[in-house]
């Protein structure tokens, strides 16, 4: 198993370097990530490369077997290129051209700019796609993030007329697909088209949606233009991934991932600014996006938190145990390899606060024996483990370009897609739920239950094989707000939930957004939710049940009465439909029965703990404890069987005592 | 009686059009409105005109017995107009050209905008003028809305120069008007002087002012371009008219109505992202100021709330009886026409969520009913109903100049004019007195008490009158910072309340804002108020009075004793100072005081309650009758005298009950 | 003693100004400032200089003996320069080009702005330079106040290029000082380099730090510019100074205070929108540091609060006695001349709302009588109290550069830097010792103690200077986030404190921000603190010690019982380390230990009483005392002696009561 860490040795002095080589060894270190943000060493002046620190490194690697992942630089156009070719920047909403001084300071869209990345890839290709020390690439660095997504200057709306074109052929097709009737819209030449820059009221959905999918294909073929050449040069024991991170950026990261071997990803579950981390639900959902992000196969983290994180605000401070506990999520999550970030906190530049491994100072400490306790456990145990398999029995539905309907029109100041998403995904979380992540293209084989939250851009052949799925006898949970828009961003014109309304069984007749602070009730009549009453928020479908029964009715407001939850027979399945957010304890309950009616394994645990279970082909299980809490012990039952601590030899059955912050690795006897 | 709806068949396929009129056939709906969004189908490109859409709808109207406004489609310029014409859109405050892609995207200072216009209205009146299915006009669509008002420009910023030429006719009177000595600001060409584009600091509160009446009056004239092209070739039996929000924006709606045969409004008493409706005394005070704003003519709603609106924020679901509630109100504070906004809501562009009588499926259904009860009754009674005449005794002083002064300086974060202006209003509104607006040039006949809430910026004429209509028995409540601004929005060099002080019989020596959060307190000393206690917010006046007598002083700070409400005779009539403001109980019961010295009528409803008389010449009177609430039922006293419900024939007198969100009109027996 | 007002003539019409000057000299006036916004009236077009309304105006004042200050024009470049030279005005980071309509709309950095300064400067200095009625100079106004003290223009992003040039020669030393390793910014041409305009991360910390010192530095050049012209005519009588404000702008006064005869001050402890002035401490602590900016030289307060204060927003109205209060304050602390802000409030532009002694209408009132009892105290003892010193005890640390650090990365968004200073400063303010404020150039000589908060930027010499100190016997106390950086705003690679470990005793493990509203808790183990407990926010430093004893501990996270605050014996001295941010009362109990130790004199008094001692060579004392509460009379002891009221005569020792808001100046018998 590969574990290492994310190391600048540009940043340090050379004398330095061999003592960092050493302290990784003692680490236990099997590979670096270097050269990511590297390119002004690379190409210190146009056209001409040098190499030889990256060689010097990578040298000094190879001779501690240590091996090495080489970033494409591509995140960072140096000085001398922005100042002598300033039409690189990428320019915002209000015209403002963003300045040299940062880093993804570039339009995708400028042809210039990806000649010259295909230059120094190419370069890059030529002098290391042979060297056995590198095993592998990652393209450019975390594409889109910090808003680096969308740019909205000229070569960009050029860029997005000739995407146009491909998509609709003709602008009658545009103007039929965004319905620019509407405000006298109606485009009659491509170039009247606008990149969606200011306006004194909001741009046409249609058209945003568009945009963001443009934003997105032009990231996804410009990172193919990298892999292009790469594949071109390199060997084929070497590996290309591009880590991930996981916002709503422009970015449709299941498109990219055709063009890599696997997906990466930056796992920070705390950053600068936060008081605390984030649910450990939300941590859990991301990592089954990624396995899911590339249909199940093992992926890396890049980047693993290891220190507090922040730029000019510093966050939380990761407690003794986190590194551990967030690293064996990971690893039972679906990731093969871990590499932290950083080796070593920078002295220089806008990361200084970036706390790594080593603080600025150098020297090991808390961290650093923590860490080497997880290389200790992981050199012992973890080749074994990610051998075994994550076997889902949950998907919850997730597709980016929901995600960019719903930033577009969130529709009510209470409503946060991602949190609702997560609020979804926790119910089975909590139950300790195999869960996954279904995306539209998603085979659903295997899966006992599908939940698709806040299906609000209705997928037609997701939709269709959803009704197949339910009529094979899938359970299937719908939210509030599905089946609303078509792929267009048009609203639908059939009766809500529209192209899921036969089946749920239900129509939506009206709905009302509740806004930030506002709450009505919601009280059960059926299952464990019986006679259970739930603070009903963000949102209140009002139901008119067709085929289907009610399960649950609002309390409040002149909609008393009106039906909120239903649940529908439909050919051989169920149909569930939640209209409104319920707290978390009230979906547990709810989902407990769904998931006994499917069959779906669950494991009651407290509410801090988190289980993950994996098999080998063999019928070998492994199973990792987490607990999160960063107080309290908690006593739990353990899934039937003997389990074994790999290290220690420790068997362990039936209750067992889970300190706080314990994470555990255990193989079944 | 007009009642109808505002429709698009431009957005719907031609097939839904015969449906669409069958379903308001059976609604009973007289008028629709067209068009006022449909420049590009008008003109689908530069000079060539295309009415054959609208002349098929029409046709079917007519086939129908609809009659139809027409729009002129002017705040929608198309795509290519934009395009080839970019000069036409305008500039916010930072130098940003607003872009393509929402509405109102013009700046009312280009030339070429402006010849535009000119042309597709002459087209449209040469072709509709004499249509006998068109009875009117609708001039564009809300000017100023959504910061439509102000454009920062090289253009503007020029015309501004000649607007202040006319003004001022020279530089010397622009210097001493605006104080130029202050912070060496004097101009010596007019060339030099700037819109009031981003600065460090502040502009100048004078050229503020003079901006916002320039951005008016440019208003003013183009609207007038538009009628007086509509004119020239208009039917004389069609009329002209312009739908108004009464926001700040910087439009003087009463000089524009002068070239309009009546007003139109639009009237949402919620919106996008509210979690409840504004107070039911901002919707009545919004009614009066419509009918005032052309000296008590009947106006038209020509878009009124039909459903929960938004764009990408929804707000409040109007519950099932707010729709009647809200038409009655209207039509009892005096409008003569209601078309709901809109037939069915939208699949497409920004306004997806402004949900109409129809929902996007197009099926008739709650709302539907609800309208259609409407609809039954009005037919029956509107016309009736609204010959009679609503006759004001209050007079409630607005002037949108003032309103600009306090946008421009509102000196304290706790004060929100238009809050205030409320606060003021409501007092009258809890008594049910019959309250009206008035203006500066509004003749105070027939007004038994005016109040003059933070009247800021004087205006020297209605100072004068106002002293007339006292010194003639009439009785006047003045407020805090009343008489600090001359017209040129300098500060008085006279103590405050300046021109007013002699008129109220005091003088104000200091006072002070309370910010958010903060509060004094008033105690009583007279009448309904003594000894009775209020908070104080906003703002406190100290007051040392001339010939005035103290009605209630301060219990905190320095000032615990200072006079902070007075009375004062002068001539025949009273003039009160209100120097804080004080909550809404307490003004209540100070004004029944006013209200019984000067015989203004009073009724006493629930808190919920509102209640309006209109007569008829003959003094048959006209009685609405609404509760508010949205859930308590009230029983309440009706105004002496037999009332019946012309439809049901029923009578009654004496003590009723009102249920939750009940709306009546009675006629009297 | 001089005690003046700040007028303002050229704002109104010249029949007034006779009985302004008779009104100021009721008053007591012998100092007005006038002109320093006055360039349009001196120089009505390009060229041609007047200086005849300024002529009479000072012939006027000499008649009634005031002696004048002048300001030199150049806060406010007029209209018809910035229309003919628009390449004056400033640029802001997103390249918005300030507008003229404010003021301080130039760039310090435009080479023709200062040409034209220059010029005025010159025309004005030879007009008065020898005017017996002017006795002084103000340069400019207030400089970089109101974010005037960045621009990022071109000619501003040429001119840092050359300060770059001037500071490092080399772009290899650029590169090295700033890390550009990091994210490949390494600069391979001086044109390369930005200004630190909008990016989509942040900038890196070693750019943004020399960007203030190169803003700063421009401003001391451009002020050393109009001394050198001013000296070069102006008679040797004449002195030359500049009116401060103190906030993180990049203006490092001490720097410019070299070309300067003394320090002015704005002295405004309320402003608009505030609901109440900013605590006594930080008034105090003003003080301090405007006397310490010129190294204990006594100061003039140029502009002393006289009234409610506000552009658009007004703020709290100063209580009776306030005005007395404040100005004693500052004479206590080593304000040699009070001028009052303003004589009249202005009628016209954007200080309409800044009142003065008198108000709009000009009319002498209850301020006029409060600074007239001023007057008359001053004029009998002014000249005695200013003669004699203060002698300061307790130095706290405040360098502008480290405060700009803190604004370039805060770390927490519980940290504001400023309030942390007063927070170390108040403890000793508390306890009535006598503080100045050191900077890294200050003499430490006779400090018995020096606190040094938030020492985050470590400047080696001040450090070098602060080891000796100690070493001698003197007590330090330092705080969380010392010797972070160095003067690159790197980060250390020693461990923490840094150059500061070895004095303080400890090392600096690991850290942790609070955020807004997080709390941990501490507890005392010695001295006045043992077991008293403190809430710990903001920020938490994580103590091992070396040489130290700890004095008290956390008591909460996973760090309870880990160090929170030290004390080492370091020589022949003391250092304390407080390593969070603990409540005012606790530090002042801290405090009461370190102080006793190091031989403070304190002065036990209630919490809302001040009191400052002063001495002449002759060991006379003079003693201020305020009580800064509005509402509560406190009994308080006096500092043994017999203390003279000097107009009334009257003795007191012992026990006295201060009234609420009561200040006095007494002089020992």
């Amino acid at each position: 198993m590969y574990i290492g860490v994310d190391y600048y040795p540009e940043q340090w002095p050379k004398e330095r370097w061999q003592e960092d080589v050493s302290l990784m060894k003692e680490l236990g270190v099997n590979v670096v990530r270097l050269a990511e943000f590297g390119w002004q060493l690379m190409e210190p002046k146009e056209g001409v490369y040098d190499f030889s620190l990256f060689d010097e490194v990578i040298d000094l690697m190879s001779q501690h077997d240590i091996k090495v992942v080489l970033g494409t630089p591509t995140a960072t156009p140096p000085a001398w290129m922005i100042h002598n070719y300033p039409d690189i920047l990428p320019v915002d909403e209000e015209g403002v051209t963003i300045s040299f001084g940062g880093r993804r300071h570039y339009s995708v869209n400028s042809k210039r700019y990806r000649a010259f990345s295909v230059k120094i890839v190419e370069q890059l290709a030529k002098h290391y796609g042979r060297n056995e020390t590198v095993i592998g690439w990652q393209t450019d660095n975390e594409y889109g993030h910090e808003k680096s997504d969308r740019s909205y200057g000229e070569q960009d709306r050029v860029a997005f007329h000739e995407w146009l074109k491909d998509k609709y052929e003709t602008l009658e097709h545009v103007n039929e697909a965004w319905g620019t009737a509407f405000w006298s819209q109606t485009y009659t030449e491509w170039e009247q088209i606008p990149a969606p820059k200011k306006v004194l009221q909001e741009h046409n959905p249609g058209l945003l949606l568009d945009w963001d999918r443009f934003c997105s294909d032009q990231y996804t073929s410009y990172n193919k233009e990298q892999c292009d050449v790469l594949r071109h040069h390199i060997s084929e024991d070497q590996f290309i991934t591009h880590n991930f991170v996981f916002n709503e950026q422009a970015i449709k990261q299941r498109d990219m991932t055709k063009d890599l071997d696997f997906v990466s990803y930056d796992n920070y579950p705390v950053w600068g600014g936060l008081a605390e981390p984030i649910p450990p639900a939300a941590i859990a959902q991301q990592h089954d996006l990624c396995r899911a992000t590339k249909d199940g196969k093992g992926y890396w983290v890049m980047e693993e938190l290891a220190g507090a994180q922040g730029w000019s605000q510093i966050g939380y401070l990761p407690r003794p145990g986190h590194i551990k506990l967030w690293t064996y999520q990971a690893i039972a999550r679906g990731a093969e390899a871990i590499v932290y970030f950083r080796w070593r906190a920078a002295r220089y530049g806008t990361e200084q606060f970036c706390h790594g491994i080593l603080d600025h100072d150098g020297k090991p400490r808390r961290k650093f024996e923590e860490v080497k306790e997880v290389f200790l456990e992981l050199k012992e145990m973890g080749d074994d483990w990610i051998a075994s398999h994550y076997e889902p029995e949950v998907g919850v539905y997730y597709d980016v370009e929901n995600a960019w309907a719903w930033k577009i029109q969130p529709q009510s100041s209470a409503l946060r897609y991602k949190e609702e998403l997560v609020r979804f995904y926790n119910g089975a979380y909590r139950l300790n739920a195999a869960t996954t992540i279904v995306h539209p293209e998603s085979s659903l084989e295997g899966l006992k239950t599908i939940i698709v939250p806040l299906y609000f851009l209705n997928n037609s052949s997701f939709t269709s094989k959803l009704k197949e799925y339910v009529n094979d006898g899938g359970t299937v949970v719908l939210t509030y707000r599905s089946g609303v828009k078509n792929e267009d961003n048009a609203v639908t014109d059939r009766t809500l939930p529209g192209e899921l309304a036969e089946l749920a069984g239900i129509e939506v007749h009206e709905y009302e957004p509740l806004q930030e602070g506002q709450q009505h009730r919601v009280v059960g009549t059926a299952g464990h939710i019986a006679d259970v009453m739930s603070p009903a928020t963000v949102w209140c479908d009002l139901i008119e049940t067709t085929t289907a029964e009610v399960i649950a009715k609002y309390r409040d407001a002149f909609y008393e009465g009106t039906p909120a939850i239903t649940k529908n027979k439909y050919g051989k399945g169920f149909v569930y439909y939640i209209g409104t957010a319920v707290e978390d304890y009230y979906l547990a309950r709810l989902y407990r029965d769904v998931f006994r009616e499917s069959n779906v394994k669950t494991y009651d645990m407290p509410e801090d703990v988190e289980i993950i279970i994996r098999k080998k082909e063999n019928g070998k299980r492994y199973l990792c404890v987490l607990n999160h809490s960063t107080t309290a012990s908690h006593r739990i039952t353990l899934p039937k069987g003997i389990w074994k601590d790999a290290i220690s030899g420790e068997k362990f059955q039936g209750d067992v005592r889970m300190p706080s912050l314990g994470a555990t690795l255990l193989i079944e006897r």
